[in-house]
């Protein structure tokens, strides 16, 4: 009765998401390390079809060259044997105590130069991989008081280190598009970027700015309170959802990274209908990787860590299901209509017209049926009833 | 020892906000109407520079020509009388029940064109009253369920409208800019363009950009639990901070609209610092309009109305004392110095560096110190502490 | 495939929730009054069971006694025909502006003697129609700053309010029981007991608490991001579950009264299991009213009110199915055996042991074997998984 | 200018404040652990009068008993050395594994006892070392998903290790008292007791409640969107406020910990009003420890850590003193008269007045002078005003 995941389905899992050790601010860890090539065998197993990584999850930091190429041929080895791909590549520029005011924007200048070396030698082994996309998370790019951070001059240290690394990509020839992954808050006070709006802002002060998207993650989203499936939508309708980051949240609180699903299951069925049929609009609106970043709660153990991946990739394709059934429901088209959703995309302007005609058309506005179109029924609690009852599995 | 407002602080104040009667979504009104000359007047005794409103707000809703034309004579006459002036207009796109799902974006293409129409004939009203600014405040534009608004073809439609309007501005030789004021919920379970952000992002989008900005309001940006001078900053960064509205706000709860400095003190701080000061930057950032958009508690009587219109105006000169003082400090300065603030504004590369050069840097990167670098005392604590103090008033 | 709604699920809900106009804080309202007499025939057909009321709901506040007798003769025959109940009736304090600064703990002690009048006029008509719960919701009670209410002698009055109104009605031999309804903030920036932990707190202070129990609200509880099923846990554990009002809210934000389910579909299907089947403990745990406290969307005409109300006893069924099936699984059940869900319901202590006897069991500290402890695997995650499956039906 | 701690404010702070070595949930440690010796030392030095601690902060968790007893030794002697008292004492029962589902209230039978014996034997040594408080913070009693934690057998539990703990320290003659810390959620995506009002509610479930009450911490009331004054009010106004947890928050996220008035600066001018001056009832509320539960920002060295320490007690003390002003200025007196405040501390009925005295009273409901009580303007503004200006030192 629940589907199975398969290569086709384009599921891909952070190699820190399985490999979490459930350390946490005030907790030890609770799971042993995990090898990079046992999580591309076991995810495989599960029908994943490809694995990211932080750099200082493939590679120690610290590591020697040595050791550093003997963990890279054992990763590579694992992806052949197993047909996995790695989609997506990112840096850890937030571990490590060096980058405790920031990797780009820290105002010590010597943090930065470091830190864009770090992308850039990251970045070669992305492309050698074979990654068509490069994320960047500025997790510790922030502050947590007003008095020590230049947020202008830090948005500027900003642009200046993507400029370059656009540059370096496209010099290279490396293919890579890069996504931005926004967050409010959490590991510090506030973050810069904190919401997928602002991030697409910042985007277009870019030099190379057609090659940079956004990377938004459920739970950063709702962390904010924002409505995931409208940010999404924004991303959408301005060409940059470069990639994405599904996983579970429960309101502002803290990072809770659930299993997708488990956390707002409405707004998830929402979201997969959004990507799968474009929603109301009629079109697949997104064909790049399902991509969950999450992590299998503290008290489990392994068995619970591979458990976990497989819920996150069965409960997202129940939902397809479901929002399939939601579209296909004759009762559901006849209610878009009633509820004039469709209209929507229907331009409030006829062709051709201009400010002229329209201040012209009396109809528009001197002789417009206020009290008709006030007292119009828009029909929103059925269309939502029959949305709840599909997500239900119960029509 | 409390400082007096005067013209030259250029503070103005929404009629709508001493102009509230009070009625909130569990209570009646407690305050009688108040006549918009009264208010001119008053606000003008008060030391404020400016007065703002909605098309309603001065001439009720469905009034006849000669009602509305008599109404802004007397309002004109107020204006003469004590050199108020007019900096915003904005238009009331969200009281009548036909804008009950949206104005620019509803489901009903009639209302789209008649919310454009009314927007249009008051942005005349504002020419006239030599406004500069005119705000769009989409509090209707949203949605309660993801099911009955297609997000993208919103988009598009509020493009639509906003190029219209534009173009008609432009071809009237207003001179008038817009400024979008974004909002994340209330009234609608979730509003379009949510936070300062996604308003940014979505100007880029627009076809006259350059004449749009934004209007942040405190208390909405705190509503999503965003740093509200970062959002400032980033306003300002992308050289579109064209309006303020001031007012305070005690977290994710709804719209509370207080009195400025009477939520988030600290915030308060910063923020006067950074429209003042420029913050860490060292030049005055913004020189419009000090807009209070805020309400007078519902407890009270007219002369609270009036105490309160004065509080707002008080408490912003209390903080721009507080912050002068702040970077006047010498024992700040050290302080800045010591937490490398102004490094920030240096850029990362050297003049005519390249990543090349970058790459070929063994300091940047092989020979980098970074346990010196990690172990770096920041020094935020004793910079915030002294921020506290100041604002404090004790140093 | 839907259920059907029956009078002996025992569906009950508010005048004021059908009846609600649709003024919001920004907007007119959208709907004509609703005739009580038609609310209880409309309610009845569509298969509820009880209605309930604010005495301002039913008699329309500062009618004179002709017109109060009348509507309440008229009403009283309305439950006649349908063999509706009024399982429980509540006061308004919050309308008037005489109670802007709250009723049993207004500034102003005049108020505070009228708040309790008006009460006791309406626990009259309240034993008249045979209610057996009484509500008390001060969404007036509480602040705006904390300069201005002496929150210590406000708990005072409001103990010396409930005790007076305990006693009237034990007197008078009503048959009542009290339930007072916790709620954060809105209309007031904080409101007094805004928890359900906090109004259980405050009720063991009452002269006669044992008449006096909790009407928690889905919404109000999860506008301070409680987790309601805990909530409700407690309140069922201090044997403080008198009634409940069920709805949806999306988090930290305006008072939304989404419909049962639109909110957090989740924590609604844990809510229904919890009530019906007593959770894990076995044993249904709740007989009162299935009461609905929610407004239906502003959008919507009087047909979209009817489907709304339909839709909330429509998804609750639909929750109880799924809950049951979930009770009933063996894979739940054994998934519940692994995880220990049931060892939480044995004493931690041997039958007589006491301190002593824990102090000399080595097993328990000394010889505990703390690596095979840690190491459990508490297989949560399967659990978890099979919840999400049970509620989108797809077992 | 600012003033210097003494031991007269008694000032404490938790070991694990100053010793937090700034581990975070992605991020490595950016400070060596600091020797409880040190702590203590410097701590005094700074004008902080007691220090508290876990076990396993002064012992590490494993040590053998020759270790133990040699650190216990060593810090004792810095006791004396400084003079520095141990008011409060508590237990972690939430960093090992073992206690990943609990302490008290963990699924597992076994890790129950073994965290009961833990407690019992830090009793002994906090008992020793002549602490009068022992906090409870049951950080890991809770869950993440409703279907694996039956919350009300967690209640059950949990009241049976309090009830037993309460016999043991009666038995031993201790002198304890118990103070249980809420906080809303993290590490568990929520915890038991999430708020000062259900840990009130529960405390009056206990065989010895009269021994047990509660530890409010700034941060942890603030997360969940709470007023802490009122929080404290509540607690005060129940004769439990037994402990306190100062420190800073900035809303509902991740627990910051920051310092005290770092986050919301006018709450906190209101929280010190109300310890010292009991706010408007006129009398000191507490007079308990001033205890400092907070964390030095990750970006700090050492220097930093006691700039933070300094910076708590500074903050405060500046607080108290414009609190002390706020209180004695005669403009406020006069507006505390106008806005009726201490018209609360009158009872409602008269002396001796019953429910039949009142509805006789025609005064009080038939012909009470509703329009002139509704039209009564409170001037909470006013005074509000008065309060942000001594907060801000303008007065």
């Amino acid at each position: 009765m629940t589907p199975t995941p398969a290569r086709e389905d384009h599921f891909s899992f952070g190699l820190w998401t399985v490999g979490w050790q459930a350390r946490d601010p005030f907790g030890d860890p609770t799971r042993p390390a995990l090898d990079p090539v046992e999580a591309v065998h076991r995810l495989a197993e599960l029908g994943a079809w490809g694995v990211t990584f932080h750099d200082d999850d493939l590679v120690a930091f610290g590591s020697d060259e040595g050791t550093r190429e003997k963990q890279i041929t054992r990763f590579r080895e694992a992806l052949d044997e197993t047909g996995m791909v790695v989609p997506m590549v990112t840096t850890n520029l937030f571990t490590h105590p060096v980058f405790k005011d920031g990797g780009f924007t820290s105002n010590d200048r010597g943090v930065r130069r470091y830190a864009i070396r770090k992308v850039m030698r990251n970045l070669e082994l992305a492309a050698e991989l074979g990654a068509s996309t490069y994320v960047f998370w500025g997790g510790r790019e922030g502050s947590e008081t007003d008095s020590a951070k230049d947020v202008r001059a830090a948005l500027s240290r900003y642009k200046e280190a993507m400029d370059l690394l656009c540059e370096f990509v496209l010099d290279r020839g490396y293919g890579l598009r890069f996504a931005i992954e926004p967050k409010p808050n959490e590991p510090r006070g506030d973050i810069l970027l904190p919401t997928v709006g602002s991030a697409l802002a910042f985007i277009t002060s870019l030099e190379h700015s057609e090659m940079v998207g956004v990377n938004p993650e459920v739970g950063h989203e709702q962390m904010a309170g924002m409505n995931f499936v409208h940010s999404i939508s924004q991303a959408l309708w301005q060409e940059k959802l470069f990639h994405i980051d599904l996983n579970g949240q429960r309101g502002p609180k803290f990072d809770q990274d659930l299993i997708f699903g488990h956390g707002d299951l409405l707004s998830a069925f929402f979201l997969v209908d959004l990507l799968e049929n474009g929603g109301p609009s009629g079109a697949p609106a997104y064909d790049g990787p399902r991509h969950f970043d999450y992590k299998p709660l503290r008290t489990e153990g392994i068995d619970g860590v591979w458990a976990s991946a497989r819920a996150n990739m069965v409960t997202y394709l129940l939902l397809k299901e479901r929002a399939a059934a939601f579209r296909a429901d004759p009762e559901v088209q006849a209610a878009l209509t009633a509820s004039k959703v469709g209209e929507l995309a229907v331009p409030t302007l006829d062709e051709g017209e201009g400010y002229q005609q329209l201040l012209a058309d009396r109809s528009a506005f001197e002789d417009f049926d206020l009290e008709a179109a006030a007292g119009f029924s828009y029909g929103f609690v059925h269309l939502d009833q029959l949305a709840v009852e599909h997500a239900l599995g119960a029509r």
